[in-house]
């Protein structure tokens, strides 16, 4: 029996060869700029996933959360940082994952979390102060001379923090679209990181590095300039925010949501799957002409999935519904229990729904959400 | 030590009381208007939180999947109705089903599904034919009155089906706000589903009851009109979004999610929390003079969590990020490492992110999404 055809719920499906091109694609891309590639892995999760990474020669990695980076660890990573303002109600699984790794990277951007890190900490760390590049999620304002200096100082006052450089996140380049739009945003953002740095550099501290992170960043921009480090991570599946903003190709998306159909509305030009906001999540972001969609339709193959359908967007999600704009000629091939392959909006999100990825020969790959499952 | 005081990561807590109190009062309300309640059981997945509602008369449930009954059906309800489309790729799971419980009910809105419900169906099940009241997700439009009477004639000629009767969404009610908007999109809905309903009855059906269910129409509308049965599930716990809409008060909210405090922003009135679109889901909705919020912020109590914040709310949330607005005199008395208490956009897809809620004594209350875990 066709793997297709056991399908009975909605299963988030992966492109395994096509995730081990995006890995290579990045890879060489950052060897030849000369940077360092530290992945982040909240996209996958996965021990597997990240062994793809180490047989292309990568042996750190970026982690969204302390528990994420002891997955990690346990499964052979030494050299984690973790992407996240320092939790204070941790410092024990701080300290106890200190203990079980070579290098522990964590953000640091005020002086509290530095005299609460020099009293608790039980091994040394390389800290990174994150900077605000203007995006204002969180991070000292590159232009905040004093803060930067007065953290800087404050770190290299302590025993066991190391100060290795100034991290951001340019996360503007999400709300831009096309390679020239990123490439100026890119820009206008490393101009301040390293503005942030000569601030530090003239105030007497050596070897700041500059390390930098978004996917659409890494994919598009060309000449990344001068810095030590990305940390993109979504590359590995993009998604379709990611081939609205022109990160990727529509046959770069390695991940796919196998949905049932459940209804068809041909009167609208719509159907209904099982497939909603519990496996896909409830991000969106514009597409064409439209100003919210949640994923696009594409349909099975014998080996996976074809392009995206043309004219085909997810109008609306709710807890299990999906509700698909088709074209009338795609809609009329289609019945109820056909299954209908959607690339989600947001494939980060997605595999945190969905917790387990299944590959083309049907094989389960796990993460560290179905291993608390066991 | 003080619960709070253990709280390392974001962690979803419940109010019992409140949540034993809104089950109350939807009770007595279901009573006073003479309807059955059947409380969708999707917002809690919890056998616990089931039991609340069976110890205050209830002995029917409304779930949103197949996997959701089986695990309802292993906790001792023997009456589910399966509010969401046949998916006829778990064919085999709903013979199951239908051999451990006394009563399905199955929504249908095409022939095709009853013709293979007639072909694979093992035992009896009750149908709902799912009608469209307007706010297009699914269902045979209300006015499609050959739809209505071809698909209930073929339901009437299959022997293992009982056309039971008419079952709608007024979904259109989450985008209205106030009792009075409420009250007309209700009235509204609900003659249309009367309309329906009376087609059946002069092609010569009998006995065609009514399903209705929305959280808003169900807390709001005085008068509920002839109805049989009605399917509300948030107000269990309630949240920001039915606050905009008017559904219930900030009191009435019985989760909270506490987040730790990570970084503070008094510059720009802003702190961040850790709790992102994994803890909350990315849902938001408009509130107050805000076009999108993802939920609003309390101070924790002694006893739980106290008003939503004057002038907060969530701005923004990333995977693992939030983005908390505060007023200055509220900002001022937090530091990094407090826990805030976010009150969620939709209580359901916290949940089921989440997985589990805690009690205020400190107890872990499983749901079928934690089950799977042990």
């Amino acid at each position: 029996m066709h793997l297709f055809d056991q399908i009975q719920t909605p299963t988030l499906l992966i492109n395994e060869k096509q995730a081990w091109e995006n890995i290579k694609w990045m890879v060489e891309k950052a060897a030849r700029s000369g940077i360092r590639l530290r992945p982040h892995f909240k996209t996958h999760q996965s021990a597997e996933i990240a062994g793809w990474f180490r047989e292309q020669g990568i042996q750190q990695c970026t982690v969204s959360s302390i528990s994420m980076a002891a997955y990690f660890a346990r499964h052979g990573w030494q050299d984690i940082t973790i992407a996240f303002p320092v939790n204070l109600r941790e410092m024990q699984s701080l300290n106890h994952l200190g203990k079980t790794i070579k290098t522990t990277g964590l953000l640091v951007e005020c002086l509290e979390i530095v005299e609460s890190l020099e009293a608790s900490l039980e091994s040394p760390a390389e800290i990174w102060i994150k900077v605000d590049c203007g995006n204002h999620r969180t991070g000292i304002l590159w232009n905040d001379g004093d803060g930067l200096r007065n953290v800087a100082q404050a770190v290299r006052s302590c025993k066991k923090l190391h100060l290795r450089g100034l991290l951001s996140h340019f996360g503007d380049s999400y709300h831009a679209i096309g390679r020239s739009a990123i490439t100026t945003l890119y820009q206008e953002s490393l101009n301040r990181l390293q503005q942030a740095r000569n601030t530090l550099l003239i105030a007497g501290f050596e070897a700041i590095e500059v390390s930098v992170g978004d996917t659409p960043s890494c994919s598009l921009v060309d000449d990344l300039g001068i810095v030590d480090e990305m940390r993109s991570g979504n590359f590995v599946f993009y998604d379709t925010m990611q081939l609205a903003i022109g990160s990727c190709t529509a046959e770069q998306i390695s991940v796919a949501l196998a949905c049932p159909i459940v209804a068809l509305h041909p009167e609208r030009n719509e159907v209904v799957i099982y497939g909603g906001a519990i496996h896909l999540s409830k991000e969106s972001h514009p597409y064409e002409n439209q100003p919210s969609v949640f994923g696009l339709p594409a349909l099975p193959t014998k080996t996976g999935w074809g392009a995206p359908l043309t004219g085909g967007y997810i109008r609306s999600l709710s807890q299990e519904h999906g509700v698909v704009r088709l074209a009338p000629e795609h809609l009329s091939s289609l019945k109820i229990g056909d299954l209908l392959m959607i690339l989600p909006a947001h494939s980060c999100l997605a595999l945190q729904a969905m917790r387990t990825l299944k590959t083309l020969d049907g094989r389960i790959i796990d993460t560290m959400l179905s291993e608390s499952d066991s």
